[in-house]
């Protein structure tokens, strides 16, 4: 096991009928900023919840917040927050929202020239403005870490930023959410929450027995709710199973102590850069050729994978691996997701290509668990997943 | 899955070597007190990594803080601590002492008339004196929750306390201290960590399934490392993940969501206090009585148990889960833990009449995850226990 360090503050309010309890979390002289996408809030009742709920609470609206949280749009936000001299946000949304609202926090915050070197300069943000959420589509764990992906439309880029200043404060996770979300959506939320832990597991064994069977247990929860979610959203047992397994899959627990990879997302922000596929999709694209194509240096983490979580007890390792990507791709289809990006773009043609220069042009030489990765591979992978 | 709330603010930062790091956590202004037990710390070296990271703190000493920490001890600590105008407490032990630590931290800032209310009127700590710890024996999971359990000799009396001002700000987890503790204690570790995740799983099914998989993952990685510890407590690989089993066992995670019994607990203390017997093994005498005597209210429990962590595949739910029991029995005495009363003392008569009466008489009529255990049905199966 590697050496770690774990910390996560954030407090998690789980179950039915806990929106009401915001106000509670929120200090009573704080000035609120509520943000929020675009706007299904206000059909499926969750608007009306919360706002209930601030009934006693000094707070305006900043909503309209996309999927893929936009730089541009969010620096109109940012000087919302500094002429209305907001000292608390409240995100109401998925892991776009969040994301967004993870920005503000730092941003809002932030004394160097620009808001937008946070992102590029990798700053870490230590002390944020304090923010909570309101999860409404389980997918992406932020409402209980301190990364955040922000997209910028001018220039085509998806960057990461983060930092121990920006986890929520607390975070509300009701299941009950989850009944009005479109299937889509909930395909993709179990397919990102299924990728992350495939990122922190699929590597190499480190003896950490501990770490492993954890992950495991989040991929075995998603994959027996997966169809049951699907079927019917007001399943309560499948929906607040789903929920708490996104969050368990990317609050930091299952990455202490062992290697990650997250190549699989590095490629895939590019393919929603480009082409505006759902980032979970693109999860679904990558992966399995990034496995084919790492396959022995991975090889004994897919084999326990597949004895493990696909109950594969027959064969040799390579064989048990070989199945166990196998079950994988199954799985997505399973759920209504497509592996190849020939499924979502006829335009494919120069993509792999396009992406191993833009790795090369930011100085990104060597992704994954042993950076080895360099864009000349990516460009192999990218090519296997058209 | 039943409604919860999650918040667990320490840092816990892990692995080889850490010791050293201890005073990049204390503030630089702190007056400190450090607690240690009977000093096994000064002969496996402990100590002095401890002593040499504090090169640059201001700090005195506090030692021989017993297991089961007491009371009256305690309060001499405590005179320390106001007389010295102490402002953090480091805590260099296992259980007892950071237990001990614990009541310190909710006396020093106790306003009320005497800090045995804190034990004794169930006063939940908001907020307490900041302290960390480093941990030389994993088995209670105290460096990463908010709980302690303090003795009273002169009542023989054990009692528990808590509240979220009781965190530890930080814990130092190196898996090396490990080679240094006696057979005995780490039979004792492996015994109350496996018993802290059955008091939080063993109970009925109410459709956790994530909670109900992580509990079992911490299960089988105890039963995987537990000879290789016992046998070569060096093997870093075993003992890494047996002191993050420990700690994940009961740093509140696994409870969150399900019904938890503790009554193993209740009565296991009961035979510490007039026994002396360690807890560990205490928990060892009760368990087995306890879920014989509860087989219907707990068979659905058992039986997963049994098929996932004991891959018990054959027979009837009813059969799964007696082979269930017989199989963690023969786990206890493979741990070289003996299992009946009467392995430990012949003095063993009127035990179960006693300690009924002590729970009538503290007005505790139902334990358990049903509360229905009345003191009655407490004195039927410590008698099983014999």
């Amino acid at each position: 096991m590697n050496n770690f360090e774990f910390k996560n503050p954030t407090k998690i309010i789980f179950g039915k009928d806990t929106i009401k309890n915001i106000a509670n979390e929120i200090p009573t002289n704080a000035k609120v900023l509520l943000l929020y996408g675009g706007g299904s809030i206000k059909k499926n009742g969750i608007y009306d919840q919360v706002t209930t709920a601030l009934a006693n609470v000094d707070f305006i609206e900043f909503g309209g917040i996309p999927a893929n949280p936009e730089y541009a749009l969010l620096m109109d936000a940012l000087k919302v927050i500094k002429d209305e001299k907001i000292t608390y946000l409240l995100a109401v949304g998925g892991g776009s929202v969040i994301d967004g609202t993870k920005f503000l926090s730092a941003a809002a915050l932030y004394e160097g020239e620009t808001p937008w070197d946070i992102l590029t300069k990798n700053i870490r943000t230590e002390k944020g403005m304090p923010f909570g959420t309101v999860l409404t589509l389980p997918a992406t764990g932020s409402e209980m870490n301190s990364g955040a992906v922000i997209t910028r439309k001018e220039t085509k880029e998806k960057l990461a930023m983060g930092g121990p200043g920006l986890f929520p404060v607390f975070s509300i996770l009701d299941p009950q959410v989850i009944s009005s979300i479109p299937q889509r959506q909930l395909a993709n939320g179990l397919m990102d929450a299924f990728t992350h832990v495939l990122e922190q597991y699929m590597t190499y064994p480190v003896e950490a027995l501990l770490q492993d069977r954890f992950a495991e247990s989040i991929l075995q929860t998603i994959i027996e709710v997966a169809p049951k979610i699907l079927k019917d959203p007001t399943d309560y047992k499948a929906a607040s199973n789903f929920m708490w397994s996104c969050t368990m899959a990317l609050n930091g627990l299952i990455q202490k102590g062992v290697p990650t990879d997250w190549a699989v997302h590095a490629m895939g922000h590019e393919l929603t850069a480009l082409f505006g596929i759902d980032h979970a999709r693109t999860l679904a694209i990558i992966a399995p050729s990034h496995y084919e194509f790492n396959f022995d240096a991975k090889k004994e983490k897919l084999a326990q994978y597949g004895e493990r979580v696909w109950n594969i007890t027959e064969g040799t390792l390579e064989e048990k691996s070989k199945a166990a990507i196998k079950k994988t791709v199954a799985f997505f289809h399973e759920i209504g997701i497509d592996t190849k990006l020939s499924d979502y773009t006829k335009d494919y043609e120069g993509t792999a290509e396009k992406i191993a220069k833009r790795f090369t042009d930011r100085g990104w030489l060597g992704l994954g668990e042993h950076q080895s990765l360099s864009p000349d591979k990516v460009e192999e992978i990218v090519k296997m997943a058209y």
